[in-house]
């Protein structure tokens, strides 16, 4: 039987912040189960914090809290103390680091975050952008692009579009089909926005066959065959070349590791 | 003038988990420059983490590590305790605590979120399933949706959509215009499936005319006039009201913020 840990998130803003921590964390214990659907957001009464905490004591849970209120962050650190509740504050040691170098205390105004600033119209406008220049759909959006991603199919082109239209560049795509002729305005993007990404013949015949069991349908077609993936990408490769694209190679990675890949090559051409 | 902090994160994967706990930690110091471009991905000899280290010091830096190996975390442990540097460790008091409660240590293999499993798939699959069925292009898709979003232009049905379908749920939208006839495919959706956004007039005005001059474009339009403003608004409750829509106004809520009642009123209705 697998371990478990009962793990309760406390916020007095979304709670967003401590998940993607705890994602990292948890993914280095493929053999303890984390239950991790005890979220509080929007704590800000000491009652119902404490009604948490005693609960999660009855649990026997982890608690991760990103309170950035000082008061309540005090109470939960106390009971814990106390009690001997598994208790990390995600917030307050920075707090205290960065009290030490300034003497700066934070303003433990919950959820700062995502305001209607310029970096959020920004970013808001280049995820409109990437969906609207998707799959080659308005060719004409390349020139506009910030980058322009080329491949054949389930190379993850629309993921990482928005993945980086996230990010707040604007991000159009193409899919390479070697039977459909290619836009005429690609001679007019500039070749170092142009991102070609390649993957494994046997790792894409693999996410593909993954695609058709999803839709339902059967595997005999030329879509999951190795010989067609081949030449496929043989065509995207020679078209690569033509056009001066930075080729990415994204088997075994993350659509996160490649929009890093990605990020650096923009970064070394500005 | 303002006081700077030099921030150093290390990581032996891409250290996208610190950026999105600093995130959170800066938007408490408004009167604070944070100064993240210090970022050191993939990390994995000691003597280039010690460089790194030696540096932070010289820069009198705060540095934050999301290292997972033991070995080179002491290393850095030890190092900034020796020379008074600022160093937090996100990992390691996770590890302690659960070593503690489990008895089960990590297995220190860097990044090892989000490989090919069933989760991944899912969540490209519902990006795209977003992307296809955005902005009313193709009703037919609705029947499929686990949700869809409808309202007047700019109540951020798209960037609502990309968030969700990154939390797995398969989103279409739906612009509304007055003068444009429904799609007779709503009729057959799930009343439960549908979410109305709306949002203060004035506020509309703000971001529509913020889109508008994005666009280059001057201010003189029904887009951006008041009274019209309304008035879409209106019509837009009575397509909410008949086909019993679940209502949310996102004036003053960010993305995350209204995705977060969105998630609320899916699990109500599961």
């Amino acid at each position: 039987m697998k371990k478990e840990i009962i793990v309760y998130s406390i916020s007095d803003s979304l709670g967003g912040t401590s998940q993607k921590l705890l994602s990292a964390v948890t993914a280095q214990y493929p053999d303890i189960i984390f239950n991790n659907s005890y979220r509080f957001p929007f704590i800000n009464q000491e009652e119902e914090l404490l009604d948490i905490l005693y609960d999660a004591l009855k649990d026997n849970a982890l608690v991760i809290s990103t309170l950035v209120n000082s008061q309540l962050a005090s109470v939960a650190r106390e009971f814990s103390q106390k009690n001997g509740l598994a208790y990390l504050d995600l917030m307050h040691p920075f707090f205290e680091i960065i009290e030490e170098k300034t003497g700066t205390r934070p303003i433990e105004v919950p959820g700062t975050l995502h305001r209607l600033d310029s970096d959020y119209f920004k970013k808001i406008s280049a995820i409109e952008f990437a969906v609207k220049y998707d799959d080659g759909k308005a060719p004409q959006g390349f020139l506009e692009a910030d980058l322009v991603l080329l491949g054949v199919s389930r190379t993850s082109k629309t993921p990482l579009s928005i993945y980086l239209a996230n990010k707040g560049y604007k991000v159009a795509n193409l899919p390479l089909i070697p039977e459909v002729p290619l836009p005429q305005v690609l001679d007019k993007v500039d070749s170092h926005r142009l991102i070609g990404l390649i993957c494994e013949p046997e790792k894409l015949m693999k996410v593909r066959s993954h695609r058709l069991d999803s839709l339902g349908l059967t595997q005999e077609t030329s879509y999951t065959d190795l010989e067609k993936i081949y030449q496929e990408l043989d065509y995207s490769k020679k078209v690569f070349k033509q056009f001066g694209a930075q080729v990415i190679n994204m088997t075994d990675k993350s659509i996160e590791e490649t929009a890093f890949l990605i990020e650096e090559q923009v970064k070394k051409m500005n």
